[in-house]
């Protein structure tokens, strides 16, 4: 029985929206994965009762320390082993608990991923991929932010990791990968976006060349590479599009407006995954509402069940 | 009298959009600048014919020679000296015009403006400024193209022009200047970005510290400042999420509406400026129509009636 552990205590919202949402779970996923929340004791059992929720389909794991959006990341690892956020991935580390969750603090989320459970390949750190919208479906979008000044063989292998995911999760057949750039030619942009283009083209993925801005929207490409700066500016734009059309002309209640809220609304989102860890570890927006807690959980338990970390762990070895 | 020279052979819709363009500038600026258009004299003279115009407010470049959109730019430099693009940068080199611009082959805009004109500062290329849509009023975002690897303080050449066009054709008052980051904070990002961080808290500007791609469309900085690749990505997003919008919910008439396409759609955006030049070149969409044009134009006299590059330079002189 494949678990996922929760950190009942990260986010603007927790613990409420965290257990509120670790019920929604609970609930429709009707025991195919069981959920650990990890935080203090007392309040993760208050807040369940406060809900009227017995527990089924849970545990917790008791880890009082708590965890501030603004503490430094290396200072959360050192002096907070027995909060939510670390514990959550300590159990993943233990074999208790196939996946780890955390809506907190996201720089010590990905430093405890990092250092506690490793990483795969020759990324510096885990790549951020999101599911952004796009025509007629989404694309895989990586890195979103977890590294800077990648080398051409790190964006090759954020490749290879959004290849792997669209295949196994989001079934596409021999998924489409292109490199962001400025330009369609192989000389456009960066030197490293120039290099990576020659090693992609070697890769064993289906590559196919590069993609420019517009082309995000156009449903081309399964899986879009960048570097993780002008990644996390793309997400950020997009969700800032979002908020810009809200405030422009509210909730569309037309048949294409509620398809354009469903895809561009980021609770839907669900979480942002790290891949490239030896392990499963998501994050997910600091503002998570239960639904995105619950969308997290099922996407975590997807691709603790589909075995993709270990998949792409087989992937870049072959290619290292 | 300012005169400004137009290539009348460039872009895929050329020379009808670009003469249509230029008849509707001449008629409504009333003789406040001379358009001088620059391509084969019979087939700019049959065009203006086939729109009944007789030429007011307008002289007539002979130069024969063609430019392809996949010309090579350094080849279009030594081969087709004689072609619209390049004669309307090269009268402007010798003092017979003021502006130039063109909706052919950017990168032969581009060379032909550097390499004849000059450059002023410590850019290795001109910046591409846009004014892009944000929430109450436009936002000039640059460098959108021009540049790739660009070293700090270029990234702060690029805020010193981006603030003296806000201010000088805006109506900025002390303009509001932001680094587009993946962060807030001072120690985000790439090395370059947190560089250039503490370079643009010493520059002569108003330096409001980092913005995010979601502050973008918040209307809260007057100028964003990135690199060529990261900027160019945002701006064909935005040009995507235009084309995503119309394609989901067609022309929305209502005034929210209507505001938003006038906001979005890039034929009312004008033309893209080079900033950073000993001189005034613009280059506008390859898709321009006449609607484009005639904006490219009347930019194009303000951008020289307000001395701008001088301006640039002036500025640019005191900090290298």
């Amino acid at each position: 029985m494949i678990k996922v552990a929760l950190d009942a205590m990260g986010g603007d919202h927790a613990p409420k929206a965290i257990v509120e949402g670790a019920i929604l779970a609970a609930k429709e996923s009707q025991g195919k994965y069981v959920i650990v929340l990890t935080g203090p004791e007392d309040v993760v059992k208050s807040t369940l009762s406060s809900f009227g929720y017995n527990g089924e389909g849970m545990e917790i794991v008791h880890a009082p320390d708590l965890v501030a959006m603004d503490d430094s990341p290396t200072a959360v690892l050192k002096t907070k082993p027995n909060s939510g956020l670390v514990a959550c991935v300590s159990l993943q580390k233990a074999g208790k608990v196939q996946a780890s969750i955390s809506a907190g603090n996201s720089g010590a989320m990905m430093a405890a991923c990092l250092m506690i459970l490793g990483r795969v390949g020759n990324m510096p750190r885990p790549a951020i991929a999101c599911d952004v919208p796009s025509f007629g479906q989404k694309v895989t979008l990586l890195d979103c932010g977890a590294n800077v000044d990648e080398k051409a063989p790190t964006l090759v292998a954020f490749g290879i990791c959004g290849s792997i995911y669209s295949e196994t999760m989001l079934g596409r057949k021999n998924p489409k990968v292109g490199l962001l750039n400025m330009g369609e030619e192989e000389k456009k942009g960066t030197e490293v976006l120039q290099e990576a283009h020659q090693l992609l083209k070697q890769a064993p993925i289906n590559f196919i060349g590069n993609v420019e801005g517009r082309d995000i929207m156009k449903g081309e490409a399964d899986v879009i590479v960048t570097g993780g700066y002008t990644g996390n500016v793309v997400l950020k734009l997009m969700e800032g599009f979002y908020e810009y059309h809200l405030k422009t002309f509210g909730k569309i209640d037309s048949p294409e407006g509620k398809q354009f809220h469903m895809d561009w609304d980021y609770a839907n989102f669900g979480a942002a995954m790290l891949l490239g860890l030896k392990g499963t570890g998501l994050i997910t927006h600091g503002r998570a509402n239960a639904k995105v807690i619950k969308n997290g959980l099922d996407l975590a338990y997807r691709l603790a069940s589909n075995q993709v970390s270990e998949k792409i762990a087989a992937k870049l070895s072959q290619v290292a």
